[in-house]
């Protein structure tokens, strides 16, 4: 294990021999994942990056010491926040990915070829560059030229451009720190201003089981927001509860077209998925419908 | 926290004052959930059971260390192992539930007026006295008169029954220690036996991210006993990965009569749900269709 001897951040410690990582984010739960090798760690101006070797999930990035994405299941929530919002727009062009700093979303976007435009507004430049060079299991290693890369605030961003975007996908972390403006009213009005006439934007809406506050708020403000607004779910095993939800808020009707043009290469979406995971358990429904 | 007098399990411990158990089944990969009390724990002939109560979760049935069903979710898993099947079957009169110890599925089986007759075959009847006394958020205390609760080894039990059930669930824990035999070919041969002409049978068949092989094995089992099979998948938070599987082996095809008989006060299934979860994720189609 190559940089263990540089003191380890307090959520991570050795045991018997074994390097461990214990996210330490919730108070009554905790989840430890075995480590092979330390392959990136250092401090941003906005949080501890690091980029782990884990036995179970390959590589993984960690902020703060809590599992962002990983090699396995990466492209489970990559896919579903991409595809599903650029599978109603008729034609995307121009689209904004607020955050998504692992390149994940974008390598999926550009997987259109209409796509024009891929503008990446990530806050912390650290992220962008340690998963281009350490995960490129989820990044892709992405350097279409396409894709332009914006460090800095996604809040401030948004509000700077009116009318721009067909497509714009919020790829935020949990809503603390760095991340907590991105789920409000106000960020959620802005993000329309920026979009055109026939644009539509989705946001990750945290896990039904364990943040339903979250998700019903964040419904509540994009119906206000929107004429058109739905919510769909996927399973991401390495989130807390495995369900994750997303919430679309659209200016066109959401209408699937009938033939979708779902890239060939995806591991979780498929034309069946895509039209299911509008279907929610019936304890979302009785909170939410 | 009244019973930390007694030696804790060496998979509980206390810290800086409070109660953990950490799951430590998977070599790579540790569960710890934070308790408040310990309600039950005894060693059966089988296994060490416990019902503990945990901040996150509610009430848990654990056995060996491993939680098998908790009150925040047990009802996802129980509603789909058991109105799935039903939903299939043109008439279900007699219903034999293999394992089930935790009574959840017994629970929604008996929503069904036309059930007649609720065979529960657990080899560990410690498991049913403790859930029913102290897991009735999962259990609902059922005294049901049309269950019949035996309480021996189900894979003997099956043998001994020829063309006798409409619909056979195999809620079966993981495939080590008492249930490993319940998961092999032989084992689904005799359910087969034990079926009527019209009948159909339902396991849980672990999960698609982390068990592959059993869920692989189990399908082609099953493909090659009966002349219809498919399997279908839910989120059950507290499973590792949270993606967990199911396959129907039936007599008959499986198709949905128009207008679905689903009881009214279930939690997770629904009409929709009942319809798409056959769908699967691209990775699971291009490993198993």
């Amino acid at each position: 294990m190559k940089h263990v001897s540089k003191p380890l951040p307090p959520y991570m410690k050795t045991e018997n021999g074994e390097l461990w990582l214990t996210e330490d984010d919730r108070e009554n739960l905790k989840i430890s994942y075995r480590i092979k090798d330390i392959i990136f760690s250092e401090q941003s101006p906005f949080q501890h990056v690091m980029i782990l070797d884990s036995y179970d999930f390959g590589r993984m990035l960690v902020l703060d010491g809590v599992v962002q994405t990983t090699s396995i299941d990466g492209h489970i929530y990559n896919e579903m926040i991409s595809h599903v919002p650029l599978q109603f727009h008729p034609a995307p062009k121009k689209v904004l990915i607020i955050g998504g700093g692992d390149c994940g979303a974008a390598r999926e976007v550009a997987k259109y070829e209409q796509v024009e435009e891929i503008h990446l507004v990530e806050i912390d430049e650290m992220v962008v560059t340690s998963c281009k060079n350490y995960l490129p299991d989820v990044s892709g290693n992405l350097s279409d030229p396409r894709v332009r890369y914006v460090y800095t605030d996604g809040v401030a961003f948004v509000k700077e451009h009116v009318n721009t975007y067909d497509v714009i996908i919020i790829d935020s972390s949990d809503p603390v720190g760095p991340a907590k403006e991105l789920f409000s009213y106000d960020f959620y009005a802005s993000v329309r201003r920026a979009l055109k006439e026939d644009g539509l934007m989705v946001c990750q809406s945290q896990s039904p089981i364990f943040h339903m506050d979250v998700l019903k708020q964040t419904y509540a403000n994009i119906c206000q927001l929107f004429p058109y607004a739905s919510i769909y779910t996927a399973t991401v095993p390495t989130y807390p509860g495995g369900l994750w939800s997303f919430t679309i808020g659209a200016n066109i009707p959401l209408s699937l077209p009938e033939t979708t043009s779902l890239p060939s290469d995806t591991k979780y979406i498929n034309e069946a998925v895509l039209k299911q995971c509008f279907q929610l358990p019936q304890f979302m429904r009785k909170e939410l419908v």
